[in-house]
């Protein structure tokens, strides 16, 4: 019998890149089990609780000085507590760009271990030897160096889009994945995608916010690119903390 | 803005099913926006919460007599009951055996509406004109007759594999699905379904196991065949509860 711990995810933004990450999250799981000999069976996956709540949006409270900024961690603070409460030794947070508040909300609860998307990001791409890569992501989460900081700390230079091409990605996260128009969001995010290349070389492009990898799956025009999913790596990560390893 | 209830999903039975259960529910919430007009944007998303839990296996325990039909029991007791204290309107649980303890759960929780997969099912196909079915599921919901007893309620017939075709039903979960083999789960179901058809002409097939549908998504042999997915069904009927429909 496999001992786990309990681990919580905490979502809803957007609520379809949390549902896909408890996908994500379910088959590191089982490729744990299949890593340790084990048998792939329900009863040894671990006890997982997802928490999907409202949440102001994050680049826009970053966007508007001090007095939105408090606004998006006041929810995550509450549905961080309650999977505290269930018994999560571990959280991850499915969304990039809500890492800005990730010093805040591991501040407040010391007895979970808090993930962090962007440094189990580069730590795994420096693991691999990259030394550059460039980034696919909200202007909240370029506002705040989210990936800039946590690439430099892992010694990794990180080419950034244009600003025409960052409205781009923008739109396709909100009049794309968000409102349900998934076509336009693959047609932003490959443009976008494909200019990097272009421009950078055959670099890593990390799809840096959560909506990105859902738009730019089974795309044909990107195939040929070297694509990183942050979400997959925390999903990773998770599932190690899960099973103690 | 939008006034929605708080709901809860019961899963792990399988866990990829309960995944795939949420991602079926947040397209069902948009579709709930779409329908009133609303923009489909993540703060409009009601709040839901999911439990993965480790739940003994429903097949094994209905089969083992009384000493074992408490087990499956007990875990989801106590993850209803978690549900229910963050709050949740209405339930509904990602998986058809264990609705075999549906009576026992909701008896013990009155304060929260916990919906049945098989009697949403039985009144949609009802209510589409439908006057008799086939059924796909496990031994465990065979066994406690879950969708005849539903569809007679609601007035159709139904239609059950014969042992052979059952075996491979249960072969196509459990190895198939369960243990992460899909190319297994989809010839195994897509012969059972196809066996099926050529016997009862075009009914409609109830896919009446949440692994089922996992091993069936994109099968080009049932292309021409009427399937229905339980549990979207139930994922929209989880909507609706959430937007107080």
């Amino acid at each position: 019998m496999v001992s786990t711990n309990v681990v919580g995810i905490l979502g809803g933004m957007g609520p379809a890149a949390g549902a896909d990450f408890v996908r994500l999250f379910v088959q590191a799981c089982a490729q744990q089990m299949r890593a340790r000999g084990e048998p792939v069976r329900d009863q040894s996956f671990p006890e997982h609780w997802l928490a999907q709540v409202p949440v102001p949006d994050r680049t826009g409270a970053l966007a508007s000085a001090e007095q939105g900024a408090h606004q998006p961690l006041e929810p995550m603070l509450q549905a961080l507590g309650r999977l505290a409460a269930l018994g999560s030794r571990a959280v991850a947070i499915a969304c990039n760009t809500a890492h800005a508040w990730h010093g805040s909300l591991q501040a407040r609860f010391p007895q979970v271990e808090l993930l962090h998307m962007a440094r189990e990001t580069a730590q795994q791409l420096a693991a691999q030897g990259a030394t550059e890569v460039a980034l696919m992501a909200t202007e909240g989460t370029y506002r705040v160096r989210l990936y800039e900081e946590a690439l430099a700390e892992a010694g990794l230079g990180c080419h950034v889009p244009l600003a025409d091409e960052r409205q781009t990605i923008m739109r396709g996260i909100f009049e794309g994945v968000k409102a349900g128009n998934l076509p336009l969001a693959e047609r932003c995010f490959s443009e976008v995608a494909l200019r990097l290349a272009e421009r950078h070389g055959p670099v890593t492009i990390i799809m840096g916010c959560t909506e990105v990898p859902l738009g730019l799956q089974g795309s044909a025009a990107v195939a040929g690119l070297r694509l990183v999913d942050p979400a997959q790596v925390l999903a990773e990560a998770l599932a190690r903390r899960a099973y103690g390893a």
